[in-house]
């Protein structure tokens, strides 16, 4: 068993092959980031071979500056027949300028017959030249053995000939594939023992979950000596998913010893997830392991005190350590905790007994009762904080707004807002089309504004994100709205909560942008505005 | 290994400490019929002694004509430094009138100190004196050894002691818990296979899924000689729940060998799956192992070919054989072969060589350039299709739409929506409040069909999505909606795309009532109303 072994994360290609997960390749540079921050080692980026939008993620990645991961490209041995060098795919791999590359082919007799329609022969040179291809470009490579479990069980001999090709070829590693993921545990641990003792190059693993069984196969193959790890966080992926990392990396490091991350990357576990599933659009499940909400929920009475006393009694790891925490009735204490944290984090000196502590956590607690989560929405979080000690960023304040739609037979369509702001004093009434109803709000909203404040019109917003809460009351559900706003340089942001998508778009909204005027108070100040901002409304001084 | 297995599920007890599970005395005799059907051999029913709803079951449930299931009662080993006979607890399982009782003791000496707070001796009495009593009484019993594995690992010599006084005492089984999920499945197989020399009784294993790995190391204590198999259907459970039985039997009997239920039983697994997540009010996963609606989903032309040719080139296991079934996404990367499996997959005969193949598809292709995406919206797909067969399922026009929302300052927050509809040749102008602009037309849409077909009350809308598609564009992005519908028997998903979510929105609700009036067009016809709907638009008839 290896000291330590290298996590290759696949989310943003094998993940995307999930039911209902897409991402966009602003989504993939961000999660890029943080799988990197996570200590990730690779992060295969997509098959520039096949898809368009995955060679606008190469090209934007050649701008990232990551710690350590290496952007890796898919792609597939060269067809029949042609030369690698001819192969459009392979091509496209060179193209991408990516360091690294999986290359994925064919070890199970039956499929190379049946699915690709060549010989076994012209099976295996594929396989040699496609790698010694790649090679002679200086790429570090991957060999992907597709269905290799299944393979070797239906012709251990060939399945052994064709990753022995792929090692003469050069790959770094060998990484074999539970492609349909039905193995069983003792099948992965008895066959990978049995190719260790035929391959020197390192040997990777690449387990699916449809016998739910991907993160059992994939410790047991840790175990009988692969030491590449290929997963996706949260275990998306085609069918029933890939190998979840998000329960292997733990497993592997809490209980098997084994380094995958640092201690301090291991406490991001939580965060990455939950913002994985955030920007893939899915509802996390309440009871993931590790990660979950209920993962180290305990009920009430005798439980509580004996797990306050020896945390052990109940809970199988310790939830700070991947950055969870333990649920329990009255969570005051970590509110507490976290606020402080928070703060200090922002350079804001709170101190435990200012009552303004309490009067926030109250604050907080009721607004996440409604369906707020600030995790993904630090700014809104900022603002809360800072409210709560007193600071005042009200800018404008809202008389009303009026928004009309209206739906002629199959032909136009139109949307207005109407807004009525009070800002600096004075009154500002103003009108304004838009794609949509929020767009058109957004529109009024910064026309109003820009009136008085010409800085709104050097932001804008950058992502917008809508969540159903409580699905099951459909139309008539709690929506949450995240809106990201940038000014070029910086991004950031704001959240909004309530059984009306236009209300929590408005909240989400005036939070981006009183943010940034709170941000650029300095140059609010310059030019002699800040001072006349209305002083109603402060609290503490 | 044993040739065949018992099967206890416990999702009337464990499950329902699952935060969100709640099940009424109701649900539980419509899932304990539902169990027995599939060939479960033990059904937990509840802990009489904690819970006097639970008592209320047992007492129905003696009404129940099973099978072959057991009912089983839960319950804790006596008091310390109280009688068998006196502790009330034991009375009340008694008092249940089950046949059987698992009773669950301390087998971890660090918890009998710290948690009961009696002396080792006393909780090796404690478990001989109860298991002995319910013995008495002629009931069978099953030992749950809680904590057995931790227990073991700390101090194996007491671990067996707790064990063999249960054996001793007459216990028919000892099921041995990994209560708090930690486990690792080469930890559950080497102390399983100590034990099995140990002990002469039946061996049953529990497992919990906080490592995800309930149902490998459930697979493994199997393989190790376990032949009793404790948990829950869905895998519902405290904290990450149980061992999910839903993929333990599969598992058992399609790759093990091992016989748990008949082939006929197995085929109900799919049905049965999602009939616990209707009655537990869960959304079903869509990549649940063996029954989830994405198991056994195909994407990619050459996939799809492959397939339907070999199943087994990319199925681990033949979906019909659990109830489930192959599915074929219809999406970019596919074309005719999907299309024709498709109509096929409907009951449409229709040709390769009909110029509707071909104008659908470049409809299809259309639609999805716009951001149409059918494989999560079949009823939208189907309609796609029967239109470009010329079938003509427009009960319904619009003459226009109208929403407008009004927001005052901080206070009131209000939207109205009227519509004009043309019906059966017949013009309805209708209004409607709503929670938001959705909503509100969709009560007003309603309000207006159901005028001419009552029929439109009996379905309702149980899930909306809402997916920005290319978030750079913030809020004038074009916005996915995709709407599920139920009639309480069938659930159905529509979609619309548009940069306007209320348009989007508009589609999807149309589509799907359209959709169950095409269904339910043998209904529509009884009632004559059929036959007057407008003809104009009919394409090819």
């Amino acid at each position: 068993m290896a000291a330590q072994v290298k996590l290759y994360d696949t989310t943003l290609r094998d993940g995307t092959q999930g039911e209902g997960i897409s991402l966009s390749v602003d989504d993939k540079i961000k999660i890029a980031n943080k799988l990197d921050q996570m200590g990730v080692h690779y992060i295969e980026g997509g098959w520039p071979g096949s898809n368009p939008k995955d060679m606008n993620f190469f090209e934007r990645a050649k701008d990232l500056s990551l710690d350590q991961a290496v952007i890796t490209a898919f792609g597939m041995t060269r067809r029949p027949g042609l030369k690698a060098e001819e192969d459009p795919n392979l091509k496209r791999i060179l193209e991408s300028g990516v360091e690294a590359a999986a290359l994925v082919g064919k070890t199970w007799d039956f499929h190379v017959t049946e699915a690709v329609q060549t010989s076994l022969e012209e099976n295996v040179n594929m396989i040699y030249d496609s790698v010694r291809f790649l090679k002679d470009h200086d790429l570090e490579v991957i060999f992907d053995a597709e269905h290799f479990f299944d393979g070797f069980k239906n012709n251990k001999e060939y399945a052994l000939k064709t990753i022995l090709a792929a090692e003469d070829a050069g790959a770094d590693c060998v990484a074999l594939c539970d492609t349909n993921g039905g193995s069983l545990p003792s099948e992965i641990a008895a066959i990978l023992t049995e190719v260790q003792n035929k391959l020197t190059v390192e040997i990777g693993i690449h387990c699916h979950n449809d016998g739910e069984l991907g993160v059992a196969n994939t410790l047991e193959a840790v175990n009988a000596g692969a030491s590449q790890i290929q997963g996706t966080i949260n275990g998306y992926g085609e069918r029933c998913g890939n190998a979840n990392l998000v329960s292997v990396i733990p497993n592997l490091q809490l209980k098997m010893g084994i380094e995958c991350v640092s201690d301090e990357q291991l406490k991001q576990l939580t965060e990455t997830s939950k913002y994985l599933h955030e920007l893939a659009n899915q509802t996390p499940p309440n009871g993931q392991p590790f990660t979950g909400k209920s993962a180290f929920a305990h009920k009430g009475g005798m439980h509580v005190s004996a797990v306050l006393k020896h945390p052990e009694t109940y809970e199988h790891v310790i939830p700070e350590k991947i950055g969870n925490e333990r649920r329990v009735l009255v969570s005051e204490l970590s509110g507490q905790s976290n606020l402080l944290f928070k703060a200090k984090e922002l350079g804001l000196s709170l101190d435990k007994s200012n009552p303004a502590v309490k009067e926030t956590i109250e604050k907080m607690k009721d607004m996440e009762h409604k369906g707020y989560q600030y995790e993904a929405a630090e700014a809104s979080f900022e603002l809360l904080i800072r409210n709560g000690m007193g600071e005042n960023h009200d800018y404008f304040r809202l008389d009303h707004f009026k928004i009309i739609t209206h739906k002629e037979k199959e032909g136009s369509f139109t949307t207005e807002a109407v807004v009525k702001m009070i800002i600096k004093d004075q009154t500002v009434m103003t009108a304004a089309e838009g794609n949509g109803p929020v767009n058109a709000l957004d529109h009024a909203l910064r026309k109003a504004i820009g009136e008085f404040y010409p800085l709104v019109h050097e932001m804008y917003l950058s992502d917008y994100k809508v969540r159903v809460l409580d699905e099951a009351e459909a139309t008539a559900s709690t929506v949450r709205v995240l809106i990201e706003s940038s000014d070029g340089k910086e991004t950031w942001s704001t959240i909004g909560v309530s059984a009306n998508i236009i209300e929590a778009s408005w909240h989400a909204l005036v939070d981006s942008i009183r943010y940034y005027f709170m941000k650029q108070r300095s140059r609010l100040e310059e030019v002699e505005l800040f001072s006349s901002m209305p002083t109603e409304g402060v609290k503490n001084h």
